[in-house]
């Protein structure tokens, strides 16, 4: 296959996903994801924005050291110290790649840079030679170039070239432009930008009207080979291109695209899909294509076999490609360790992915009181042990609640903190609440619920209930998540895990303080 | 504005989308949402499949009666019975469509229907015959088009008009196509099929691949004048082309689409993509365009006002457009009926939508409890008290429950039934499932629960739980819902809406096999 056939896949999840977050997500979570994403294959992954805060930069710095295979990318504005910040933290990739952009469209220029078009190239061709010194990997976007006239792209995209860049990239910043159009952009750069051919053309839609994915695809189809995309689509907004839908567009219709291809895996679809939604508290909905619980018509039961007189009159791609397993295995507390193990390797996860000693206490303690515990609840085990830290201040100890029609709900909550066990009892318009309340008065920290949302892993009275919460403290939002058989115990859950993540954050603002006082007095 | 210029849209929410759903809606639900549909200013609505069950019939035949603007149209294969039903139970519309239809691709043909292709295009000649009986207003599809070769459409279109069909739908039943492939199949149409300026040519596009919507523009572009659609894109798999992306689209775009228009009346919505969203139990995920939680900048919070030097430099559509409102009146006990009144006509209900007395009831209940009544607490109340039918057999009448960590959790319940009151308790994993063993014990249905769902309506810990159940009684699947301050009692709520359902179900069904007898013997 020739490079030149090679749709790139560009995964920016942890940069333009993460942005639009309502919580944001803590450096291993970013780590967790950046590993999925990895081993979706993707060639090329963004994973932050290392200048915009000092947590951003360690998470870049982190997966540049950890993550292998795609090129890892970091965003700049084209600016210097934005560069240098995105070289330092890529320092340790194995492969690597700075983005910096600028403004293009007279919009912009004149309300948010107020700069003439000519001031901004000469400040993107500065920022490209700056970049050069880190890295040979470099790409530049022209912000809004949807609403840029084509003889100003061409112009800035030309010198930029000349200057190094080796990806140009074309977003359509606002989700404004329709396929024809955006086709017709791309058509004309091929055309007129005299050194196309020395640089990749790049693609990054938003979904503000629903074509983020429609308007990459005719990109490619006039001579694009990078698409930017995420996982689920999410991002600013409504969302940036789905990388799960382009890598099965691209796939389903070989008959069309051929010699065309993409990289991805996309039997790590499902599972990866299904990680960034929990992690990033982003629902998928049930008519989401690719990934979305109705997709495919096996799985929502609605198709009568009766008309299924050949499997393709109906489906035309198999949920086994996107990674969907068919067969649940039923374990019970009699399954031994490495059938729990065996399973799990089955489902995908590697050793390193649990504990398996105390994965099997959660298991044996589930077995113990649901009966029966499928794929998904194991799956479940599984996310819930990598959400916690080694060292958590807050554990819940004891819950005892009662609620009585026409009368105030009460409850009581026993919370190890630290190295003392502090115990309250409060009042509420149900358990919850009123448990709220009790943590409340021990933590004594005024947090106020954003958001609560309760979903059922798999069907049954005793299923497994998560609780994911967003909660504020100082301006701050953070997403907690709580899974138990009993919805008031997985809610109080989701608020203890708010309460040492709040904990957390303050340890690492203590620390950065701490640091920048010394880092002060140095240079003094 | 020219005739010829109107892109017709043909909403099939309550057709192709019911269809789908996990859980099959009541008439009364049906008749909620077709006039919530019809304030959408659609052309056309396809409310149901007449000939496929009584209960289908009756509900297009009460909405045929009932809900007046769009053409009102239902669905038929083409075959005798199906016309006949179809054109009995729209006697009564003031405009009515017979949507007819019949598979072209060689697949079908051969798997489904094992008929060649001239016997598929006799066979539907006289069904457009038959159904030009009841009405001159005659649609007509070829399932499967997207993979029909472009000279058998040509073929049965042109027969097919010839006999009096007046709209030709192209749909791509799979989702199969691309924007590109699409345009070129109506193109071809528009300039082979010698009497195609006789009807009008429509689209119906299928989501697997997250393209309809685009594939649907592309159409339009080529000279389709008709779009079928959903609300919020709902619909089999992964669903339809959704109707409020497309009427933003062209209203947003007009420099590209003029003197294209639809007649959509955009503000309406926000409020209908919410209504279909709850009553269908079909939740929009935050990225969704248009529609989503996060899909206008301001909702989220993301844009920092400091970027924001003018207004469209980040925005394309103003919220206000698809009728989102910025002001939420905050509420308190002290508020007078008139100014429930008043604020709900604000919100686009009219005094027809919800009984004042009885929502002044619920309002001060839920003022007291909670302090303050915001704008979203006030329409969930509206939502519930239409969801309630006037003879509920099941009512609750008192809960309470305990819960302490380390012993099972435990529930009584008090249910109504009928004239009498039946208490009950069980024990359970939570104050839930133990609630729910309680009214197992008193209603003694194997009901088997699928699915549980609990969301947040609005912020704060006193906020409304709304719960959404799926039950499944005797291979049926029912939809229930419950809103409280208290989860527990929201659960239990939701659960008794079920029980009323299965209640109602199993009335209807005695009605009907009653009404099946005395027709059987009339007839022998």
């Amino acid at each position: 296959m020739s490079a030149d056939n090679k749709i790139w896949i560009f995964d920016t999840t942890l940069r333009d996903g993460e942005q639009a977050l309502r919580a944001s997500l803590s450096q291993k979570q970013k780590i967790q994801l950046a590993h999925a994403i990895a081993r979706l294959n993707v060639d090329v992954m963004e994973v932050g924005f290392p200048v915009s805060s000092p947590g951003d930069f360690d998470s870049v710095q982190r997966i540049a050291r950890e993550v292998k295979g795609p090129v890892i990318c970091g965003l700049a504005r084209a600016v210097a110290g934005d560069i240098e910040a995105c070289g330092a933290a890529l320092k340790d990739a194995e492969r690597k790649r700075i983005h910096t952009f600028i403004a293009t469209s007279p919009l912009h220029l004149e309300y948010k840079l107020r700069k003439t078009l000519q001031q901004a190239t000469e400040q993107a061709v500065a920022a490209i030679r700056q970049a050069s010194r880190y890295t040979d990997d470099i790409e530049f976007s022209c912000e809004d170039a949807g609403r840029t006239p084509i003889d100003d792209l061409c112009y800035i995209i030309e010198r930029a070239i000349a200057a190094g860049a080796t990806t140009i990239n074309i977003p359509d910043t606002v989700g404004y432009t329709i396929p024809t159009e955006f086709a017709a952009i791309i058509h004309a750069l091929k055309n007129k930008v005299p050194n196309i051919d020395k640089a990749r053309l790049s693609v990054h839609c938003h979904n503000d009207l629903g074509l983020a994915v429609a308007n990459s695809i005719s990109a490619v189809q006039a001579g694009a080979r990078q698409i930017e995309c995420t996982v689920n689509g999410i991002g600013e907004r409504a969302g940036n291109c789905s990388l799960e839908e382009v890598a099965m567009i691209v796939k389903t219709r070989q008959d069309v695209f051929a010699p065309l291809y993409t990289n991805i895996k996309t039997t790590e679809i499902y599972r990866s899909s299904h990680l960034v939604s929990q992690i990033c508290n982003m629902p998928i909905q049930p008519n989401k294509a690719v990934v979305g619980e109705n997709a495919f018509a096996h799985s929502s039961g609605i198709h009568q076999d009766g008309v299924l007189k050949a499997q393709n009159t109906y489906e035309i791609m198999a949920p086994e490609q996107v990674g969907i397993r068919q067969n649940e295995l039923n374990l019970t507390s009699r399954s031994g360790r490495h059938v729990i193990q065996h399973r799990l390797n089955d489902l995908g996860y590697s050793k390193d992915d649990y504990n398996l000693d105390e994965l099997y206490q959660s298991f044996l303690a589930l077995a113990d009181q649901k009966g029966r515990v499928f794929d998904y609840d194991l799956e479940a085990l599984v996310f819930f042990q990598n959400l916690q830290e080694q060292d958590e201040f807050y554990r819940l100890e004891f819950l005892s609640s009662s609620t009585h029609t026409g009368h105030v709900a009460s409850a009581t909550v026993g919370l190890r903190c630290g190295d003392n066990l502090l115990t309250e009892a409060a009042t509420g318009n149900g358990p919850v609440e009123a448990a709220f309340q009790a943590i409340q008065r021990i933590s004594k920290l005024p947090i106020r619920m954003v958001d609560f949302n309760l979903s059922a892993k798999g069907s049954g009275e005793d299923a497994l209930g998560q609780v994911d919460i967003i909660a504020e403290f100082e301006g701050r939002r953070f997403h907690g998540a709580g899974l138990a058989t009993d919805i008031v115990r997985a809610s109080v859950l989701a608020y203890v895990h708010v309460l040492n993540m709040i904990q957390r954050a303050q340890q690492v603002d203590a620390c950065k303080q701490a640091r920048q006082r010394t880092a002060g007095a140095e240079t003094e």
